[in-house]
């Protein structure tokens, strides 16, 4: 069932636009996957965030297992059922969170063992605990378990995370192969820090597994922007270029179009959400806080060129006022007008890409990004 | 412009329907309005009030006063178009916050003196003030500025406190007449604590000033229910028929039930807002606390004879997740059913008087929130 085809090819970047097939619809390519952590992408609802444009959402796989736990979400057959999202997911593996959230992570052969940050309850997650909890969830997409690296990193420690997600990657791929949904699909994750070598190394390691996807994991951990790039520009033409590329956990807009140009085809990050509910908006003309004292009296809307509901409906002196006020509403229509804009710059970038028009494109956006 | 007309009359209750009539739409009566303190119902945008079946809602002066400040609010005409609400609305005068929110609220001839519960600013709220800003607001429904008293108070205290208010009701009148907007309506307010002769001698003064409407105040301070009712059951009658009676800030389900068959039209509370953002839930069959473990497992909707969009899309096990996850979709996903509720109770009330089955309807309401 799921399978990725490629429609368009930009003649002077790597860029390219395609579909995804998943027993849940289409995910046309290059596309953001707004996160919905627990279950929920923060403070919208599934019609939402269709309105936003968007086709797929994240998961993450750490937090739902803690809570609400998978015998509640297979009640409802899944996450979609659960959250009343009817199209696709993917789900992370829960490596990251197990680094970044939980406490006392530490890293065995056998897998990760960490305290949870809700109760302190112990546990294990294992690349078959990974693969158990994401089959429950029914993801269309699921990944594999991965050891992510603190920025930065040594190269001895590096080389040891790569070779542990190897081993865990091939653990992954064949409980997967025994008792996953044909139907859905597993992803493997490039690790190596940042050294080009290493990243080499692990890529071309886990195409030889073989994955329905290959995704860049442990980039946007702290390190410069120009590192970031580089990892991307030396690994990406190592994946398979008829299977997916996701870019795990960035970006900016900024970002976006950068790694668009490197043939990258898949992107999930919290800033459209988190940054919405700390008041920044991100707009074609660059981003702004709501909270700035000058968007008091301001009868316009956050972006004269976006469509979104927020923009369509409300001005920056009300936007200022919910947020000021800390309403419930004011970090909904924040969000709103970010994932709409992260969506809708996707969508821009595909219609650039197919119409052979992206060089301009990029060289408008980054001129109207400009403060 | 602003009119109201009687129905239909129950045959063995004071229970009546009426259409009130404003430049921004019809209101069927008897009618709940949901509270929107701040330029928004907590957490919900005006199409999903629509979605809930919201005709009118209510707007706090103080607040909107103080934050975002009445020349803010002037840039979109009115309230309407600052929040973007196009229905009716009815806006208090302040008076009551002034005990309740504000510091060193104190009482003169001349108006409430206050000081900001925001930043501190020094105020001085008098009756043309009040008349002043709901005129600024562009409310449908203005409220005259009324002294409050606390629950219990002394006969003495409770008589200078309704001579204050006919004579702060006497000077919005003439503001009112001189600046007012002649397609919108000013309600006189009644007080007289819980004393039927005070409440009497309010009632018959305020009718002869001569307001579109009228409201009962400084009821549900914290009186027993009986004691309520009592006040509510001897003064109603004392008010003119073919005029729109509205309680203000009252209440339970039980309550509206009860007040409808004595005669009411109007009420507004902050409880369905409220008690959803604290994980309570009204239902059919009673109030329950989403936070409760035995809805951990629950994939049922909340009220099985519930039409709302909560009801028709999310189980009782995914609403408490969120609760206890502290999303902000679970405040908003409770919210809608809960003003659903009340608004839905009001229109099954309608329903039934103008069926003339309103003791029927009663009986069954009764008996099904039994818990």
């Amino acid at each position: 069932m799921f399978s990725f085809d490629i429609s368009a090819r930009c003649k002077t970047t790597r860029a390219r636009t395609g579909v995804i097939r998943t027993k849940h619809g289409d995910v046309p390519t290059p596309i953001f996957m707004p996160v919905g952590t627990q279950g929920t992408v923060k403070s919208l609802t599934p019609e939402e965030l269709s309105a936003c444009g968007a086709r797929i959402i994240l998961g993450n796989t750490y937090h739902l297992y803690l809570r609400p736990g998978l015998d509640v979400i297979r009640l409802f057959s899944g996450l979609h059922g659960f959250m009343n999202w009817q199209g696709p997911i993917l789900t992370d593996s829960g490596g990251f969170q197990v680094f970044s959230l939980a406490r006392l992570g530490k890293i065995e052969e056998e897998g990760a063992r960490f305290q949870s940050h809700l109760d302190g309850s112990f546990h294990l997650l294992t690349p078959e605990k990974a693969m158990e909890i994401q089959i429950g969830l029914n993801a269309d997409i699921a990944m594999c378990l991965d050891q992510c690296l603190e920025y930065p990193a040594e190269r001895d420690a590096a080389t040891r995370a790569l070779e542990l997600t190897l081993k865990w990657a091939k653990r992954c791929r064949t409980f997967w192969h025994d008792r996953g949904d044909r139907e859905n699909a597993l992803f493997g994750i490039v690790q190596g820090g940042m050294y080009t070598d290493l990243r080499s190394l692990s890529a071309r390691q886990t195409v030889e597994i073989g994955f329905d996807g290959y995704a860049l994991g442990g980039l946007s951990v702290g390190e410069p922007k120009d590192l970031m790039l580089e990892m991307a520009d030396s690994t990406l033409p190592l994946l398979p270029d008829d299977k997916p590329r996701y870019i795990m956990g960035v970006g900016t807009p900024e970002d976006l179009v950068n790694l668009v140009s490197l043939g990258a085809d898949m992107f999930d990050c919290v800033m459209p959400t988190r940054n919405a509910r700390n008041g920044q908006l991100f707009t074609t003309a660059g981003t702004l806080n709501i909270s700035n004292a000058r968007h008091a009296s301001d009868p316009g809307p956050p972006d004269t060129d976006c469509s979104c509901y927020t923009c369509s409906h409300y001005s920056r002196a009300y936007l200022r006022h919910l947020y000021m006020a800390r309403e419930l509403l004011g970090y909904r229509l924040l969000t709103i007008h970010n994932v709409y804009y992260f969506i809708h710059l996707m969508a821009q970038m595909r219609t650039a890409i197919e119409k052979d028009e992206f060089e301009a494109f990029k060289r408008v956006f980054f001129r109207q990004r400009q403060p």
